[in-house]
């Protein structure tokens, strides 16, 4: 491993060498597949990804924060804003049960969850990236669905997305459910249409 | 303290001394809520219940065994069998909501669910206790729901019970609701009703 000069070893930003990054994230999830989460240790990383600790910490302040990082990269699921309500719907649904049963993703969520509750700089990151992934799409995805007249008007957004999130992370990390399809379509068919018998 | 013999101490079950058991749990809840679940201990559990340590690891393997039994003595959410489908989802939405919004669950949750991923005793204890709880009583309140007209039939009680808990946990454990009345309404409203604008 070559050491940059001390100046530049403390540098944040673009002028770091990505490959370091590209590395520690791969070991991260390749760690928590085979260890989850509370077996993975920045130590454990270093030697994997073949850095040093101060690489690891001068890039993420804590474990949780590189975890994080590591199975959420590349996740963003941006709203087609002129779809079709049930379709979005349904696409959202799918696409966080399978986020989430990514088996690192799948490893990690628990103890994310568990360190946002004594990190708020880490519950911050994580809401701005479930805004932007998601519930940020529904605020406006449901006004409009309702003028459409295809959603059922009082239906809260903040509630859907708990609910298409919150039933994902605990049918796949406490049922430990492994059919993704069953999953997706008895938790779209839930969301859409709830659970009463139709009247008239 | 006083010791027991050598005997005795290895004994579990009736012959223990029942108000260990209760200061144990009380001190656990009472520091879950004070430092959260990474910040509690067996040794700081030990003191502040005026025990010894094994005292406690007589009567529980781990912490995580330990802080499940204090969040969740006395949870035994029985179904009324022949109650109104609408009324009892709306009960057992109120009865999830409520129940993980009580502080020391509320911060325990996601550490335990966090351990389960590394325990299978203790995700075998939390299925037998969720089932008891409440999926066991949907499996036969969908069916007969059903047949009365009341419930759509084709929902999964696994996905409904999915919902209701995992629903409740991610708002009040990651987007940290406050108004659990909105949230137990919402919630309510969104199992029951779904999302699409009724038909005809």
């Amino acid at each position: 491993m070559t050491t940059p000069p001390a100046r530049a070893r403390r540098r944040h930003g673009p002028h770091r060498d990505p490959q370091i990054d590209e590395n520690v994230l791969a070991a991260t999830r390749e760690l928590l597949i085979r260890h989850g989460y509370a077996g993975v240790s920045i130590d454990l990383i270093a030697t994997t990804a073949g850095v040093s600790r101060p690489a690891i910490y001068r890039r993420w302040p804590s474990k949780a924060h590189l975890v994080h990082e590591a199975v959420f990269v590349g996740v963003d699921a941006r709203p087609r804003p002129d779809g079709d309500f049930a379709a979005e719907v349904a696409a959202m649904v799918h696409g966080a049960v399978h986020m989430f049963a990514e088996p690192a993703t799948r490893a990690a969520i628990p103890g994310l969850m568990a360190e946002i509750r004594s990190d708020p700089a880490l519950q911050q990151i994580l809401a701005a990236r479930l805004e932007t992934a998601a519930r940020g799409s529904l605020t406006h995805l449901l006004p409009q669905a309702v003028a459409d007249g295809a959603a059922r008007p009082g239906t809260d957004p903040d509630t859907l997305f708990d609910t298409i999130a919150g039933a994902a992370i605990f049918a796949l990390c406490i049922r430990d459910v492994d059919d993704l399809d069953a999953l997706v379509d008895s938790l779209t068919d839930l969301v859409l249409h709830g659970t009463l018998a139709p009247r008239g």
